[in-house]
């Protein structure tokens, strides 16, 4: 080694910028066994108060990068294009949006993560469907996403595993929320898809990782920045997490809500609008964008108008079938919760917002998500939402409902999921559900 | 545990102030070896960006004391007293005062460190004679203080495993350089001897870890509040290290200037005064502290006039040759050097400044010193300077003369030792030896 670690730890934490060299060996270096655990986590916590420039960021992308395959689509004919989201409750639109995106003919190269703390992951979802399998092997993916424009897969161990290690053990040294390591975290995944482009919903809110649209901005900026360095296509879009999307959380849960969007169907609640909008609007404007990228279109609205259309016609509808087909899975078995546990209003107002961050703690104890990776997910378990904020409530009228299989489960999660809205007289505006983008 | 790890290591990121009970469960926890290493290190780091209060300090040192055994000297009568020193080139005061303090009726239970990067240890200077055995058992040391007054043993593994286990973490994790963890490592080790009172000499300049006076007094003032709020008495003394300390540094040539200052002998150099005599009047200002804090005068000039009364009757040397005795080393068999290098001025004009730490850097080369703990010493091996800071001196005379058994390993640490020395024609002051005494 050209380095010695605990001089590169100390050049981090006198604010000294690293070299490429430095970085790569020092990923590398660590994710051989070479660098113990005690010197990453000392370079963690310094990168976590001194930040690092982009170019270091992009150093060490490329090094978490280069510490596992890059699955080469050059194959795959077309531009390959996906979307990442920074995770939020009820976050489902990857459900909807792969398939609209791959049957307007563009190929959509899916590495999905499960759940981990209060945010969900697509992987969980899909597998809620009975037989859906997501474990193939990157050849397979690469001969599938070739055959039928769209697959879905986990991470491998092929795929950045200097990556897999570091946020394991960021997770236990309280160096998670860093921009840098999460950019490179985010990033490097994406970069080893192969993809051509990439559109970001990037969360800001309560249920989301970043609290304000500023914070979220700039981790869009910082995320965008990376992508272009490695000469990607790439937008983002600023979205709200401050009450969660859509009718569910839950696994199986938001299936039947991205079918029910895919069969062209609305559910109206008791304030008199469709509760599948929101799901359905986000969907569609981050689908255009992704056509966008891949030159389906002149602008925006000529995509958007084009997604609609991929949504109505049915063709959507059709791939999300065909994608389940060619995973295993049959969707005429999704399973249905058993209980039912409607929570009501204490009182009379208006919906002021959620913590929503707490609905998807309420889902972990509930078991529609997980506390610690090893937790097993109950898949019919979920929650409900009657009401969005702006909406007016009557006391004894129901804001959420929990669903599930575990009756006591369910009644466990009642006295948060209550503390997890908040009620008053006075009617506020409707939030924007998309506040910017970023091109 | 009450506490979940990665939850401690968040909040002192977050800068706040640990509670007594998170910083014990923390360090008795990794001690027991049920933390790990990764997760000490990101604690280390987060200190050193957050720091601690002297409140955590003293938790932090009183955890790390507890995690091994206190000495037990209730059965010496009489005010123990140490002194310790934070390190420098050619520090071997210890050596001369124990002897006075301990021949004055002072007991002085000296738990010592051996030599590490590019200062010297007390230990490798007295293991330096021939015979002289530092192991010993706690029990032993115990009765060998009550009845010589005087014991020098190393760091047993029953003193403060923590500190130990924590030290060689902070080596290779860049979290060496932070005031708690410095105070907590010295005092926990100092507290544990059991001592009443403690003299710390804290070196400031090119030698010492502490660059500038500023820096030394912000450690001697944490020390000094530590050692009190353990209801210790004790007393700083700020001195300089912009050059080495007497005549001599080296393991058996730094015993040889003891012997020689005890024998009441002067070694006048080319400027035409006595090279030995910092070394003296340190050691005797130091004795002079340790006296007056064990209640053996009025005040430190009646106290320095029995040190010196001491040193100039032979009792000190008398107590010396007890230790030798004691600890089993034939004084009159010590080591000599088989050669001699001189290196002499290039040019002619006054000794502007040392790099000190070069000149300890070039005592490793010759291995009088250690780079890495497992390093072993060459007893004779060592560097005489025959010039101080404000002498004149000519081209072609000698500055430092370089002395061992090896006569390539001498050769190579020339161009590190004649970079070390700043000579140019304006004449400056001679610097201060003590510069300030902190009561």
């Amino acid at each position: 080694m050209a380095f010695l670690p605990a001089e590169i730890i100390k050049a981090k934490r006198n604010g000294q910028a690293l070299s490429d060299d430095e970085i790569s060996e020092f990923i590398l270096g660590y994710a051989r066994g070479q660098i113990p655990d005690y010197q990453m986590s000392a370079l963690l916590m310094a990168t976590f108060f001194k930040g690092m420039t982009t170019q270091e960021t992009l150093s060490l992308t490329k090094a978490m990068l280069h510490s596992g395959e890059v699955v080469d689509l050059s194959s795959v004919s077309g531009f390959k294009v996906d979307k990442h989201s920074t995770g939020g409750v009820g976050d489902k639109t990857s459900l909807i949006l792969g398939p609209i995106v791959a049957a307007a003919g563009v190929p959509v190269p899916m590495i999905s993560g499960r759940g981990l703390g209060h945010t969900g992951g697509t992987l969980d979802k899909l597998e809620a469907i009975p037989g859906f399998n997501t474990q193939k092997s990157l050849p397979e993916f690469v001969e599938l996403v070739g055959k039928h424009l769209i697959c879905f897969i986990g991470q491998t161990k092929e795929i950045c595993p200097a990556d897999k290690k570091i946020y394991a053990l960021r997770d236990v040294t309280a160096t998670v929320e860093s921009l840098p390591l999460i950019c490179a975290s985010i990033m490097s995944k994406k970069l080893a898809e192969g993809i051509d482009g990439l559109v970001l919903d990037v969360k800001y809110g309560t249920g989301a990782f970043m609290k304000t649209p500023v914070l979220a901005e700039e981790l869009a900026v910082n995320l965008m920045s990376i992508a272009r360095g490695y000469g990607k296509k790439v937008t983002a879009l600023l979205t709200n997490m401050d009450q969660p999307l859509g009718r569910y959380s839950g696994n199986s849960l938001e299936v039947e809500e991205c079918v029910a969007i895919m069969k062209n169907e609305k559910f109206i609640g008791a304030a008199g609008y469709d509760l599948y909008e929101d799901t359905r609007e986000l969907s569609l404007r981050l689908s255009a964008h992704m056509l966008l990228l891949a030159g389906k279109g002149p602008n925006e609205e000529a995509c958007y108008q084009l997604a609609v259309e991929v949504l109505r016609s049915g063709k959507a509808l059709a791939k999300f079938e065909e994608l389940c087909q060619i995973h295993g899975g049959n969707l005429s078995a999704l399973p249905q919760p058993k209980h039912h546990l409607p929570l009501v209003s204490d009182k009379s107002g208006f919906i002021q917002g959620f913590h929503t961050e707490s609905i998807g703690v309420a889902g972990i104890i509930i078991r529609a998500g997980r506390a610690q990776t090893t937790d097993i997910i109950a898949p019919t378990a979920g929650v409900e939402f009657h009401v969005k904020v702006g909406d007016e409530v009557k006391a004894g009228e129901p804001i959420f409902t929990l669903h599930g299989d575990d009756k006591d489960l369910l009644q466990s999660a009642v006295p948060l999921l209550k503390s997890a809205v908040n009620i008053s007289l006075q009617k506020p505006a409707k939030p924007s559900l998309i506040i910017k983008t970023l091109l």
